[in-house]
């Protein structure tokens, strides 16, 4: 395993260290529990938002947190979830007389300790989950996972909680957003959890992951690698099929990459899905391209789109201040 | 090769084209020859600032077009310089009437041809050299490699020729902040060039490539892997070395991913050279972190120190509006 690393327990402190440090005039870091919060107080009454989940994602969630968009993001281990307790504390550090809502990713671990957190909340809450990667059927057993479709909600979530929506308000939207976006994603190479210290999974020379999860799950089926064209088409087609939008929607398109993939390979993704959505009749209105909802060292990359009305739109252009998004600040 | 790509000879062009699709309000991008300038008009006089070189270093340079930053980019093929007439025309494109600047990484294609331009272009101009790559001695027969540091010259003098800098007084910053930067980088692997196909050096599993270029150059040395502490020690000591600052001084701190890094080490690597740089005596006053100048898919990063005062924090913080770059706008 080849990483910028000391030890494999020291990795997420000193990591969050840095982070807080690079970025001190948007966010703190609170080491015990571990979470990290705005630097700066917000508006009484304003909805606290809060996300969390597995490390090794970045800039998923801490990246996102700040004006316009998340209040607190409480980071576990790598590809491990975060606990009640980080929940917990974040959620009464930063909650100002508007309620908490919770942004979560479906994934069992996650769902279970956000869960225990609400429970133990003593303020209004609630929770949207996100559950995007078309990868698994709609009624698969444990659900769908959470991936980069999560950004999308944190984003016009965050834009309305700023901009005075209530709780329910803030909570129906999320629903709406979460509803509304389809994800799916491949892989050229696996991960290392540095934990594991080699890769989660094998890949042959001409082989990749499609409809992969974000921590290298397994996807729909391993198959040859194809163009770029090719692979493009069939995500293109899987999110088609499942969001099933009227001609002439506007949509959000944005390519995320999952750590590994140049941004110059991520732009030729935008070109040739941006081309297939045009045949469809889908007119991408907004655009997103980048690394984002990461899988550590993992090449490849998904595509979400989110299906938009002029609400949305607003609330997407709407201002954010971010470590890692970050416009008409 | 595992890459997104269709054909090589396509591979630029549909990334440029969807570059271009994806910040249509940021930039415009002219096919022949290539070049990416800013979609909106600038005010008249201003002086028109162009850099350019080899692709598979995004973002940049096209990333950084924009207010505030470059006025054009010359993309050549990857890891190849671009050629004259994308110079001249990207030049005729955009000059004001307030003539020319070439932002030019010391690279003997992109030296010479940015040199031809000029000498055809038939405006004032005038070319700032960047040769911050400190794992090369000063007095290398070709020079130091231009590498990081590029970024904070194409921002500080952005800012200063938006404000109104004459070509003159561009010139001089450029060279200012350029002589105060120094980078050093290192591979943890080698970067695929796709005409290629293979990897284009051969590191161990316990080797890495300390101080390599951002093509993969040889660098000081092939040494064993370290720890994280040792490896960014060593780009610091050398940094400081070269850069000699005096106590107390206040600097930029930029740690850059080549393409392969995850930004939770990037955040990692930035915690280490905070806390070397804190022990020097030296002040970090601002700081960047993230893939901004990479290498393909390259894993490894490189450290940048840039010596600042008043008047570069304050160009540092002035407006900028890019794809890839982007505050107080």
């Amino acid at each position: 395993m080849k990483k910028f690393i000391n030890s494999v327990d020291t990795l997420l402190d000193e990591s969050l260290n840095g982070f807080a440090k690079a970025h001190a005039d948007i966010v703190q870091f609170n080491q015990q529990p571990h979470f990290v919060k705005r630097a700066t107080p917000t508006r009484s009454g304003k909805v606290a938002l809060i996300s969390g989940g597995g490390s090794g994602h970045e800039p998923l969630h801490t990246g996102f947190v700040g004006l316009g968009m998340l209040d607190a993001a409480c980071p576990g281990q790598v590809f491990t979830s975060p606990t009640p307790d980080q929940m917990l504390e974040a959620a009464q550090a930063v909650e100002n007389d508007g309620g908490v809502l919770f942004i979560v990713k479906n994934y069992a671990g996650d769902v279970m300790n956000f869960e225990i957190a609400a429970e133990m909340l003593e303020c209004p809450n609630a929770t949207v989950l996100v559950a995007d990667d078309v990868s698994l059927p709609k009624n698969h057993s444990i659900g769908r996972r959470g991936v980069a479709g999560t950004l999308v909600v944190e984003k016009i979530v965050g834009a309305a909680a700023e901009q005075g929506f209530d709780l329910a308000a803030c909570k129906a939207l999320g629903d709406k957003v979460s509803a509304n976006t389809a994800s799916m994603g491949l892989a050229l190479s696996s991960c290392t959890v540095p934990a594991l210290g080699k890769p989660t999974f094998n890949l042959a020379d001409d082989e990749i992951e499609m409809g992969v999860g974000i921590h290298g799950e397994h996807g729909r089926q391993t198959q040859k690698l194809g163009t770029a064209t090719e692979m493009v088409e069939h995500l293109i087609n899987a999110i088609i099929e499942d969001l099933q939008p009227e001609k002439n929607s506007p949509v959000l398109l944005h390519i995320n990459g999952f750590g590994a993939t140049p941004l110059m390979e991520l732009y030729l993704v935008y070109e040739i899905a941006a081309e297939f959505l045009h045949r469809y009749g889908i007119v991408v209105m907004r655009s997103l391209v980048g690394n984002y909802t990461t899988s550590l060292d993992m090449a490849g990359c998904s595509v979400t789109v989110s299906l938009m009305d002029d609400e949305l739109l607003a609330l997407w252009d709407a201002p954010v201040h971010t470590a890692s998004l970050r416009w008409h600040c």
